[in-house]
């Protein structure tokens, strides 16, 4: 028996006594059923049973209460400093709770140690709230999992590009163009110097634009750019299939030269991901389409900080995070904490790029430099480079320039009195938002 | 291009007119951005843009507001109806909004699919709610997906019962019973008639009581039984892992005779099932640990109506649907509702067999036949038959009398003056729930 312990932090919500609630979490994931059983000896119970670490009592939330969740009568549950008899309000009490589970009873698997920490628990009755924030993961996970294979150096070195942020794009329309005018797309976007650019994650390989012709077409293109100006952006084609399909996507990729591929995370699973890892030469993409299925409730689900360390163990080498204003429900606060949980050292290690995009233009970056404080970071604009008023090109321009302003700490305006492609941004989309 | 098209089916709450949020999820989900873009044309929208097909506004809910959602001035939305300019309130309409996805733009694959009907759109700020709460699937899934190998038929014809309601039992202690300790309970078990046991999903393959040597006493305990009595119960060896171990691990049981694998669905992802099912020999019990994230929040998430399609294309020949009077949170009519699903046949096939559990009891037995009007069911009670006062065997015996009782219309009371068992476990557990 080793002593490793996998803890979980869980914000939970509940009209029971916080601790009858931890105990019911601790007890469905690991030895417990709804009744005493044959064999379940106490000695079983201490060498196999999840521990209640801690409780920290939280102030009330405004989360709405989970369906199903129990409603003892009042008195049976009067807390101390709580109503008093004969007052029929019942309390709802939150609570920040750690719970050990054994690393023995499941062992370094990322499915397997979903079993334990997550598994039936979203559907207890004695849950009014519940919602995975954290997971601390002991060693042997990082023994069994390698993780990104490129990161953020690896990243930096097949783009030659030591420092600075990188800057990238989505091919837009996200679905519909034909592979001879991605090429048009592709080429005015690499000599306008971009760094990176993705496919939608709408477009995998469809019949009106299959992977093959999509990997010859670009290949070609960013073939011809390196030749002229010694510069090759990394271009991440969606391989996001079934598994072999997946597999068949990446050598293809890989065999034409390509030098990045994109997976849609929850789409293939974490699982799939370390499947696709081990079997990977290319640095992996790492889409979050679908998170917000686990993430918006705030009465449930996994916190990205969770999301995010299992998608770098799983070997994602770019991890999107979502950007500052962005177009979707995420406020600027999350997002950044989002960004953070992905530059946080897991295990030691784990270096994975945080990927901001959604709603991007050139205005954002000196607020985006000044509250994430780095560099390393790879900003996607799609409608913010596709949308400008003097084209894809253009819009490549602006954003490099407001980029170069905001880390050498240049005023966006005056800036753009040198650039005027970042001056039409500007007055686009919207000026400096600092 | 093929006419096919995906219809997806969403529950959606806004405090937009419902037609602007329709659009809203139509346009992320096919072409759209936040801005016009080059290259965008109307016909290149006509071709590749989800359509809303139909718009059904619905009374009020009592769900919650997801956090992030656009609440416009109320006189910009005043409806003909509904407040007056000056009057603060805003109204939030509901409606069943159904959207299709032409199946060219992603090709019948399950994470291509999920990319456009899912994807982003838990995370629109259009949307106060939103759930997933069918897919209507075209042929070409059917062609991709060959689906459940045994489903019901196979799995009765394995187990040699053409006829009754299928009857099992999880291994309990859910964890920590050692192997020479599992042969016992499995002994036992056989020895008193059931059909069907399983592994807990907690129990993988750890250090304690690997794969490996469960199978072996296992197989060897029920090769005994079966030559003893001619009848081999089915034993679901919980094969969950990272998917190359997954892999062996099936490959383990199958050399061994073993009859049956389990795999926790959501743990290992759609995706990794329907890979699974390409190299399985046996039949797969799928388990649903973990679907409370996609479906207890109302106003969030994938129906299990959604969840189970999904899981059933992928291959499982067994699925998990919760059973009446359950420990969880679902109401009896949400299991009826799921057990239905499984049941209604899709794309013409996909038999797949519903799986009942979760403080199942005999004195459910009649309520559950009757309201599910089917025995081709799985019912599996753990803490129920290993909780019964005279041991797992007399709980064995009490629920097949009880399940015999409740098929041919006898009364339960009665039933069990024949069945000491019965009378114990009814005493017990609870009496007829009719």
């Amino acid at each position: 028996m080793s002593a490793h312990k996998v803890i979980g932090t869980y914000l939970i919500e509940t009209y029971l006594p916080l601790e009858h609630a931890a105990e019911a979490i601790a007890g469905e994931q690991s030895t417990g059923t709804f009744t005493a059983i044959a064999r379940e000896t106490p000695e079983l119970r201490q060498r196999f049973a999840a521990e209640v670490v801690s409780i920290e009592e939280l102030p009330p939330t405004a989360n709405p209460d989970l369906p199903g969740s129990t409603r003892p009568a009042p008195t049976a549950l009067r807390p101390a400093d709580g109503p008093r008899a004969g007052e029929l309000s019942v309390v709802k009490r939150s609570g920040l709770v750690r719970i050990a589970f054994g690393l023995d009873n499941f062992g370094p698997s990322l499915p397997n140690l979903l079993a334990a920490v997550a598994g039936n628990l979203f559907e207890l009755r004695q849950l009014a709230g519940i919602r995975l924030l954290d997971l601390d993961l002991p060693a042997p996970f990082a023994e069994r999992y390698p993780g990104p294979q490129y990161g953020v150096r690896g990243t930096r070195e097949l783009l030659d590009r030591p420092d600075g942020v990188l800057l990238g794009t989505i091919v837009k329309p996200s679905i519909g163009l034909p592979p001879e005018e991605l090429r048009l797309v592709v080429r005015e976007l690499a000599e306008a110097g971009i760094d990176f650019i993705k496919d939608d994650e709408l477009m995998g390989n469809p019949p009106h634009s299959p992977l093959a012709d999509r990997v010859a077409v670009v290949t070609e293109e960013l073939d011809k750019i390196a030749a002229r100006t010694g510069r090759r952006p990394m271009y991440a084609f969606n391989i996001t299939d079934d598994l072999d399909r997946m597999a068949a996507n990446h050598d293809l990729v890989q065999a034409a030269g390509g030098t990045c591929v994109m997976v849609c995370v929850n789409l293939v699973g974490f699982t799939a991901l370390a499947w696709l890892r081990e079997r990977c030469a290319l640095p992996i993409h790492g889409h979050r389409a679908m998170t917000g299925v686990y993430t918006r409730a705030p009465q449930l689900g996994i916190d990205y900080v969770v999301w995010s360390k299992l998608a770098r163990l799983a070997g994602a080498d770019h991890l999107h995070t979502n950007g500052l204003s962005n177009k979707f429900y995420e406020t600027d606060e999350e997002v950044l904490r989002s960004i953070t949980a992905v530059r946080t050292p897991l295990l030691g290690g784990y270096e994975t790029l945080p990927v901001l995009s959604s709603g991007q233009t050139p205005g954002l970056a000196p607020e985006t430099y000044r509250r994430t404080n780095t560099t390393d970071l790879l900003v996607l604009a799609g409608g913010g480079i596709h949308g400008h008023p003097s084209g894809p090109a253009a819009g490549v321009t602006a954003l490099r320039a407001a980029w170069s302003a905001a880390t050498s700490n240049t005023d966006l305006d005056k800036a753009a009195t040198q650039v005027p492609a970042l001056r039409e941004a500007l007055d686009k989309f919207g000026g400096n938002r600092a």
